[in-house]
């Protein structure tokens, strides 16, 4: 059976790190270079002819760097040989450029994928996609992982029976039924509206969450400003108090200022898809390393990637009926 | 300047006949043959070379033979040396299968965007697709076209003091906004919820329909049955009356029959990007063959194509600040 | 070494049977749905990952249906990173659309092939393309089979001594003469005229047919218009019966009708790459499946498929002397 | 409207100066530079900046060097961009390789046509390729011209009172039945046989050839060996004179001396899509220039090519009723 | 004729504006998003359809930044139905990664260049690529411009009896001799010898330079480490001044002091392909402005681009003779 | 583990031989065909199915059916479902085709990389390309072997006390460095200066070879031309004795004789990466045979190819610090 190498770029050694740990490899150790035009280059220090190369890099600022990073270290790779080159983005940040909202405006998910198809990926593992359509963007096969059984694990063990799953907006509402499913809450969701071009508010909560405390589930959060807005429509409908859980943390400009110290906010919980920030001791990070440590596993196995969330992502459970279309 | 050259397959002649007479130029000839493998062919039977050749075809039940037709129409004109292959395809019917929602699933969306791209398809004409994010889908350009300013005058030279636009569910709710906002009304949407797998309900709706005429709008409508259990629930909110509007009005199985006999529904409005049920003459039909003769003109002279849905579409209206993550 | 999963569309899930039968695995399941807009959608339910994928399926009617369920298919397997997907297509009905023989008509024999690349085919096995050169339409490697010699399996228990292996036409005369040295018999062949652009006659037989038995060799029937021609000819040269033999027995239209009641046919035989009539219980049925089954086998242990043909088919006998230009 | 730009390799420029000289527009020269390590090199010495170019290259001996500079040229033409390069192959040799007769043999026909399409064409123009179906192994568009007319108007001023079209084998025959409608001539053919694996002999006539004089059409001549053995066929059935016909006449090895002493033929007739042997005063050589150049105008001026044949060959003439299966 | 629009990244709009008013074209404006995960967003404000593009970014620090807009603009503008898309990048930095001179090491220049092709560049127009074969990594055409002929006005008007052209290796030796020709002066290089794998000295000049005004000429200066080498040696060779001229004046680090102070250096003159430093008021800066907006206005009017430096550069010079191997 | 099959075309099988002799595997043949219109076939006469299948053909002259044969083997060997198949090209002539040096030409090594590529190459074994550039055209992975410590071995026994390392130009100096490394010797180079567009003169020689024994390092000697120019040189500035050592000894035109009767040439030494002349006795040849063996080997058990050369070519051993722009 093919060996299997694992790499990591910049962005965030440590998570590459824990993968390595529980796969029982060593992480390979990369040569960055940046030479004095700002060009960047990629030495793979280890052999890589004929082996299963695992190159991790979630896509955080400074992003542009992080992705020709990766890009360079997929070349390498290509040009060394490898039978099997898998990029392992945790965060991929361009998902949200996933539409032509105005005219003649790039679609940055579809560049990137491409991109990441011409330096020579063979596969994508990825986590928590922004629009699930986003995966229709690559050529190339993708394992598209979730979070959220590992945060329902966080909440499962805490006494849970006066709380309620809340969803920020719509959009994200499939996701929160799931997470609420599997810590069986009832679930309610912010209804967003736009008021001008540039500015959004969230005017209504839809289900009830009165005297409850609200569990918050959000895919990322950036400079947290939905969810502050999101907080003040909770405490206006008489809820008590907020555990904010997300898997990609972000937290930047005045997030984690915001965030830790707003009065109904109880907790805030994320994984460590992105490295958290260093000033933030309160914020409860779980390791979704394992995850993509079973599923690299699993891959090179020949195993199922998709029956790691049985139970847990209805997306992958065993085959059910389709809906008639409306 | 080039000429262009308009054909269409077997799906929808008429909508090709309008557009042709929008344009001033002669619907050209094509011969289909089936043979009696069932495999088919197709012939041009018009001169291609160094034209702008656009093929008409939306794909409307029989599905795989529509689009077997449009891929061999493709074809036979890539091989008579067209200068540039448009299809048009006012109704694309796989972008409903647009993400991975169970394990080794195909995504038939993408799938068959690269078929285009394949068989020789240089840029796409569609409209109000099922998600946004399909258009990222295709290699090639695509004008994505919409039918909310058609519909909108539809319903202009009414009175619509009383009336509100309502949404079936979140999903399609920006659509609906921009619609409402065409017509100078407030917006309501129904909150689907997922009893089972296997079964959808609306059970509730979002914004103030009470004593109040509805103006239901929905990207498209195939058995109809979203359409009825979102009336159950606005004639239990107290709605007055509603009317359906909707850009593909598929109306297969008990549709005809459910929509024309509920007590709540006052009409029900669509276009014809696809052809209409032939035994509902009560059915109110817009057609969008002028803004598909507009699109084409436009492309075949180099003009804006988005500028045409200058105040209809926001999407397409001029530059716009953008906003921040949440 | 990697596992074998054999998967079967709708076309023919019987011969699929067969074929795993012979190769001691399971047929693995396939969930193909249909939605009410016509659009299919298929979902694979067993593993794929690092395994190779078979996917079985004739194109017979309803072709465009069948062809769609296999590039969805493919495509899922390529999505849940299958080692190698090949795709068996024991019948390629669109190899007779070969060639431009008028203007501006599409190659669908080309057109297919590319699809079946573009989904994500690694290699195609089929059998007996109606011309050679289509092998070449093809990017991806083709193992190409014979049935001549199962069909002759059929004639070589019986008496022969008074027998002459017919052609139809000297397009397949090549086939014939290999599939009457096997037999060890004679060879003649018809001389097709074209009377009219839309009229074919048989107007002259080559070869000694008076007073023997004939061998009718065709690769493909569908109606059957060719071999009742045929028939008259041979009957008017003093022929005193015929057995027909086919590999691909489609027999649509009038065909069972017409061949089961000529007074010169004695029998008809022809394999199972595509599903027999129901109502034809004479018909004559050799399977191919034992030599599907061990393509696949031979693909899988990496030995070679044509010594699968050696003494069989001169175009998979050891290496012989090419033939000087004329 | 675009300028068009004419080159021509080493391979026939006397064919190049002919088409162009209908065309009115000079040929451009090229410096073809071979190396001392007998690597090619082609320069354009005329500007292709947005212009239409044509390189004019039949692939007659020495092939290789002939194919290398075509495509040099190719390669050099896009790099100055041109806005559309067609390469001019009036004898496409690679097309005998169209099929695989052998285990693990090469099919040169399509990967030179692949070739093609990788150096940068566009479109491809040629004449009388060996097989029809050879024009599928094309992804780019192809004209595909035919001579018969060129080569019917050398006979058409003759007295054909007693004449009769003769097809050396059926492979060829329905080119010769349209030769022969051209004509008002019937129609007869060899039938070939293999004797053994290295030796083809025809063994009989089809049709009716006793005292008459017969008009031998072939598409490609190289050592005569097939022309000849069909020869002494005619004279035993007792055929009077016999002239020879054909597209390509490569007349390679002893076909000079074989052809120009057999006393049954009276003259053969051939066009200049290759160089004629210069020891060959008697040669018949009718000029298809006029052909490629009346195609290349009708290119540039965005004319239907196929109709240049109309009257011709019938795969060029309006729609006709497609045949069904046999 | 088709219309010509312009548009600049962040890089450089200087220079952009410049070569607008050379064209007499505006510089359509682009909105560049910078989103809150650091993703970058590109709109192009400019109808772009049946228009060629241009794009005018060299890729100076932030290089991936500058690199990643280049590309988001490209998507944009292929989406909104480009005619022909050119992206001017008058400094591609990532010429330097042209070869693997370790194990395992990306090669930057392919990889960009491929993914240019990749987001849809037609064309690239670029300026003094570090290595002439960087040329070969493009799969589209490269227009290649060269600044010897705006740096050698700089010093034509100068007194330069005693003037001698030194290149500071050999690698570049060639450029000087065509840079020498143009001023009628004899050329001089240094010798580069490696000291240990770190560390360069130039450690001899091969030419007369002793008693002479030294004008140095380099493509590219970043650091300046070379060139003040460079200036030690011809110091210690008896140069009484020098004059430094370089195409891509990028300056970083501290170049601009050790360059600004050195007591050999009279003048150091560079060209405008990238922003100059803003403290440095002695720096000359020649603009190629010009040369730029003529091969935009040759493009577009299908002119022969290399006749822009007849006379200036050999390798667009008539063609001449080619050399043979050694 | 795949089984390894090797194969030769006609233009080096001596060489093909002695790798397969160290290799431990048969030469298995291959049938090259030349049809009378001078067209080749390959066939593959042993079993390729999911083997590694290596490729041995140097494209020495004649080069163009050399690289014809390469190219149909390639082919046949994809259609014969091979896992892997590698071209082994020890001696890549187009690799001198590296720019665009004058306008309109082609870049014949791109082109020969992209054709490769084409016909179904998965990765390409070479040595000494002309430039290191030449490797970034390919778009597989390459494994690039060096000659010079097989070269070096040769002197190394050597008494070497008086000796210097001698590159003919600038060019080939860091080759030559490595070499003189090697060996403990110090380098030294000639300066080439162009006189006229077709004539090179070595004007001077850069390091001391006064009273010593040169050894001249160059990558391919063809008609010897340079090197010989260098040997007047070296006399006139007072060297003693000349060897001469290069890895590709082509030697055509007047080579042999200009080089054997040379009165400062001691002796000349080259490698098997081409067939060596038959009338040259005294020529040395060191065989590379083992080094292809060694990466091949290596290529098959997953092995680093690159640290084959640790010690011998710096670019091959460990990473080391990259050094700054200038």
């Amino acid at each position: 059976m093919r060996e299997i190498v694992v790499f990591s770029g910049s962005a965030h050694p440590a998570l590459a790190d824990r993968i390595c740990g529980h796969l029982g490899v060593p992480r390979s150790r990369v040569d960055i270079q940046r030479f004095s035009n700002d060009c960047l280059q990629a030495q793979l220090l280890a052999n890589c002819r004929q082996r299963d190369v695992y190159l991790i890099q979630p896509l955080v600022p400074p992003t542009q760097d992080n992705l020709m990073e990766l890009l360079l270290m997929i070349d390498a790779a290509r040009g060394a040989s490898a039978a099997q080159i898998t990029p392992v983005i945790p965060y991929f940040a361009y998902a949200r450029s996933d539409k032509k909202d105005a005219s003649r405006i790039s679609i940055g998910g579809r560049l990137v994928a491409d991109m990441l198809a011409t330096a020579g990926a063979d596969r994508v593992i990825t986590m928590a996609l922004h629009a699930p359509q986003v995966h229709g963007f690559f050529s190339t096969p993708v394992d598209h992982l979730t979070a959220i059984g590992v945060l329902a694990e966080h909440f499962r063990v805490q006494d849970l029976s006066n709380a309620v799953v809340v969803s920020p907006d719509f959009g994200n509402a499939k996701t929160a039924t799931q997470f609420a499913r599997l810590l069986g809450l009832p679930v309610a969701a912010g209804s967003k509206k736009r008021l001008a071009d540039d500015k959004v508010v969230i005017d209504t909560i839809v289900g009830d969450v009165a005297g409850k405390r609200a569990i918050v589930l959000d895919d990322e959060i950036a400079t947290g400003g939905s969810v502050i807005e999101l907080m003040d429509r909770l405490a206006e409908q008489g809820c008590t108090s907020a555990d904010v859980a997300c898997t990609h943390g972000l937290f930047v400009g005045r997030a984690v200022e915001r965030l830790s110290t707003h009065p109904l906010i109880r907790e805030v919980v994320t994984t460590d898809t992105v490295p958290p920030p260093t000033d933030w001791p309160q914020l409860q990070v779980m390791s979704v390393s394992s995850l993509f440590a079973q599923a690299i596993a699993r891959i090179h196995d020949g195993e199922s990637v998709s029956s790691l969330f049985n139970g847990v992502d209805p997306s992958h459970a065993p085959p059910e009926a389709t809906l008639p279309l409306g």
